[in-house]
């Protein structure tokens, strides 16, 4: 590794564990093997609360106009354990760059390019690999042309190309057949592929069950398929859980991956996050916490998901949790554990002996955290009507 | 200002409206002219989520092992408008790290040093000063000795005076004697000199009331005097508004600064937030959304507190908060709006007419946000029974 | 009306409107002609709250010990608008009574009895029927025997038919064979027979869909076949639609009734209240306000319900509420609405300008109540895990 | 006892143990002699709900017309374990009557007079007394005239003086100068009176504190002073706590008497419950349980108080449960007990395995009962802006 600019220096003082990248496992190796595969977090929710990303609009700029924000978010993954670095990459589609009024005269493959160093660099600062993402486009509901939804995918994916990525992500997606377009655009690349919808267990917006949504992104080349975003870890489990079911009984094979929200959804349904009164900009009470996320680590290990990582609502710290969840079937602790005491034990030096009664476990796993506002419900009424209606008739 | 650092010249494209140095005015300057100075946020909460501070330790070693990541936060907070850098310096006494287990083999000279570098870079990417901060020290509980005490503080403040630093802040003391030490101190240096406690409006662990606090520092010269951590905004601007009373009525002047926790804390009176079930680890739930942050600034504005930032808990986007609430004040926004519409207003842009209907004043300030945990309380039984006692005393 | 008794005389001052009972129309002649049908509410628990029912128990010996406090809560509900009057005759199997420790010396026998005479009392003082109530036994899940069954029911029916009753109702029956064999028993009889399960949307304890147990009690003879108890209203009214939709299905017809509890049991699934922690001494803050019942009062008819009462949690109240949310299909108030200004009209005298301001539907359709409690949680955890197996297999 | 009224024979199996009237000894031979004095529960509110009370008036003329109604509460406060039955004549001064439109053509004299006799007839049922009650006249706060309110107060002494009563209480008045002018005309009658303020621990409607009203009630002749209605039972505690602690620094002896409301209040200050969004028509998730109570009666006796009661919101069940928490101090459980096992005990006999397990007073001291509303909040904001503007005074 070849940390020539002077700031880098200053960080890498545990360099000597890692691999060249020559002699970096490939994804679909890692995952034949049995290994558990840390994701990473989300990028845009947490970039918007740093500064760089503006809600509404979502896209990722700031990989050229701030990069030191993005090449830091992604360190802290790292160092959190993540073993994929994903490309800042997310809505970096020329239609909806356009739609989101794009007056930086940024170019969508000046973005793409700028992402894939920035993942690249950061990736190979420790043992981890690159995913080149691409997400939902608008050109698939309006026009709803395969040709023109393609021709998208196959741009954004040739500007990755130039660059050294190791597989593909498609996610957040909502509608497979837009998923399986991209799956099957992607794989004419000959790098693996993961497909990650962003749906629920009642399927995705056609009604499609999720069983049958994995079964058609495995037949169109996906060597990976899961969830995304939009709902809860524990309700994502119950959704790839669905997927693997579909999947064995059509008699096929594929790695399970998941990559949930880091909030706590428990009123949505099929329009997800979205739909709840508080999104975009009061969502802190629903966040989890480290524990939260530590009993979600185990629920997707005990599902056979051995990609396991976050979206939107997790942070370094989450995504930490996940990896000390995993150390033993990993083998290791993520760098960023020398900062942590696992379970609570760093409390154990504290004055007031009321908190180092809380340097265990038992503690932490038990806790139901008080909100401090009495004056707010604890749940809220979803928006869609949509929603509204399936829900009853899935009851009736 | 000198950019020869490759990343740095990457970020800077607003560098022309920055003034040098030299031109820079100083706090009192400001704040005599009755100008609104924005605080920056919290800095031990939120590294400790980015991985680089030890919760329950809370030291700053990583001004010197992660310069990045605290240089990065430090940005955040100047690009949200803050006009103040604080050294990242908080319990950087020689007593705290001891008491901490150090094993880093870093001084706390080294860690002072560090962090004033680092402050002063950033704070000279834009206009802010920087302030060097001390906290209160083991020291003071455990010998009570003036002298020893006295001396801790004039070491730490010799480590700040090699490096360049615009004032001083005294923070995060919970006894006014300790504070009136530390002043006296700080204030050989002719520098300015801020002193915040964290009491809450029931006075001082000695039980001595805000606005007598507040008499005490000032006499020992403290030029802004105030609160900071341990409970809520609006609780903070009570208790400054006692402190303010108190100078009042004995007939002294002083500026006022406030820079509060970012979490809801109703149910905690004199020990503050370390006595609430969910610290460190689960105050996820009690977390400040950007427009709490809005009211608190008018409150804290309106009570006459012209220094207003935040504590732990305070996140870029909080501070952005404060800097847009007062913008119509300094006459301008902060970098960070630029990716932020005033009141949700980006939201006009969503394809879900929901979503759409949030983009004005009126639905984030009477949102109450729901905290999508219907099997958790919404208040929490402090652990401490010594402000039960008081509590109830005060009560009757 | 003959009213002979003096205390009867003190009451008695809408006689005039009272048939005689010579004239009085039958069940099934009301709902054939499209009448609403107003039933009763609870009375085992409200007892226990008026100190004559012991919880545990829940067997009816007061008809024999204390009948004035039967007597006054039948004119009550009378008074507040119900149509029927059941027998306080819950439990009052010969086999139930000897598991409660029946120490009174009194025999089911004495109790039906007295019950009968009690319900025919209150009911000719207005224009209400009396329905004799059997519900289910423990003679059915002990030995599974329909001959034993039967006899029981059968021994139940023959102390009915001593007194003056007008039709049955089979109730708080789980197994709908067991609310089969009762019907088949009653229908010995040449009465109406009324049928309703205790059971959730998922159907029996035995996983019998509602709409196939309701077309099992039609063929058995059920003139009417519905819902008490165990869950909520707006979740009873989704069994009994569940229930309606079998019997079109199955081309049969009968009339539908609910009668469910007065509390929110949103957490409930098959094993409903009982699995609550809250269950049976700490069900307060879950309690319906009136306002509540008159949405549900709605729902149920807009459903094609026809006979609409409630169970445990009902209180006079609640019924007037159903009466005075029907009174447009009726044509009349409730006798207790004399005292109640509709939607609260009667706070327009009030001294406070903002209590005043409560009386009209708006304020109190909107209003969400809080519980005043900020140290619990909105929703429990159900004990049974059986329910908890069961609801994870319909989500997956 | 003579029981020729047929009904009453039914009922009254326990007789035996009453005393004859002569022998009873009166409420201060009682408190003097250090026992402990059950008071009864809340009529206007429960009646309401039975239907015989409009909400809104609040005025008894249901003594006159449905005696059996007011007389069965009567008996079931007295079988809970009231030592004393209170007239039901709350708000029976001739000019509340005329303000709430009376139509009935019943006079005030009617309905006190009638009220006495119920009250007599129950009360001889046990060994109870009967106490005359007087409550806040409109004409003080209209008139503020001293003689026309003191006449008020004459006339409905003298139609109690017309029957047999064994004491007086002055309640629900919230200006304890109105107060004063009840005691002394009452104390002309020559019979023990208490004196009870709907107040809470910031004093009365003029800022009195609490210790200065009992001073200026106790001076007048009031034998027993306290609190009733308005707050909940912790809060009144601490009232009584503070008149307790006036009176003592005074050098005055009273006994002291207790009867809260039934419900939770926590964000109340000075004006009370009405002043709750909730009042009156949705209080029901604030009703306390029976375990509340316990906690209430202990408290109140802890603090020295031997008149425990309750008022609005306060069932028989809630009655039993102070005699319940009272029974080794009393010696006896009262006659209701029969129908409850203590601290669940009962429940030992229940089929399901879970609620075996809550036969224990661990269990029910813990429990933190769920509202089953996930959709409201757990605290409301009170609506009278007088009331916020002296809490923020006090908490400066």
């Amino acid at each position: 590794m070849d940390c020539k600019n002077s700031q880098c220096s200053e960080r890498c003082t545990d360099t000597s564990t890692m691999d060249s990248k020559e002699k970096r496992k490939g994804i679909l190796e890692r995952l034949n093997a049995g290994e558990v595969v840390v994701g990473d977090g989300g990028y845009v929710m947490q970039l918007e609360r740093r500064g760089y990303v503006k809600a509404g609009h979502w896209t990722p700029e700031a990989a050229v106009e701030h990069p030191e924000a993005v090449r830091q978010l992604h360190r802290e993954f790292l160092r959190a354990g993540a073993n994929v670095i994903q490309t800042f990459t997310f809505y970096c589609s020329e239609d909806k760059l356009e739609i989101s009024g794009n007056v930086t005269n940024i170019t969508g493959a000046q973005i793409n390019e700028a992402a894939c160093d920035l993942a690249r660099e950061v990736a190979n600062e420790g043992d981890a690999l690159v995913a080149g993402c691409v997400s939902k486009t608008p050109c698939y509901v309006k026009s709803h042309s395969e040709t023109e939804v393609k021709a998208i995918f196959k741009k954004q994916m040739d500007d990755f190309l130039k660059k050294d990525i190791d597989f593909f992500i498609v996610e957040f997606v909502d509608h497979v057949e837009e998923a399986v377009w991209a799956v099957e655009v992607l794989k004419t690349s000959g790098k693996p592929v993961g497909a990650t919808l962003c749906i629920s267990p009642h399927g995705d917006m056609h009604g499609v069950p999720p069983g049958q949504c994995a079964v058609r992104m495995v037949k169109a080349g996906a060597d990976i398929v899961g969830v995304n975003c939009h709902l809860d870890p524990l309700t994502c489990v119950q959704t790839v859980k669905l997927m693997k079911a579909g999947l064995e009984k059509a008699g096929l094979k594929a790695h399970l991956m998941i990559q949930p929200l880091g909030f706590h959804t428990p009123e949505c349904n099929i329009g997800g996050y979205t739909s709840l009164p508080e999104y975009p900009f009061a969502l802190e009470t629903r966040a989890m916490t480290r524990w939260d996320i530590h009993k979600y680590a185990r629920e997707a290990y005990n599902a056979g998901i051995r990609y396991i990582g976050g979206c939107c609502g997790f942070e370094p710290y989450h995504i930490r949790a996940i990896a000390e969840e995993v150390a033993a079937e990993r083998g290791f602790l993520p760098p960023a554990s020398e900062k942590h005491g696992l379970w609570g034990a760093a409390l154990e030096m504290h004055t007031k002996p009321w908190v180092r009664a809380r340097a265990r476990r038992e503690y932490w796993e038990n806790l139901l955290p008080a909100s401090g506002r009495p004056k707010c419900p604890s749940m809220a009424t979803p928006a869609d009507d949509y929603e509204k209606q399936l829900e009853t008739k899935i009851q009736m």
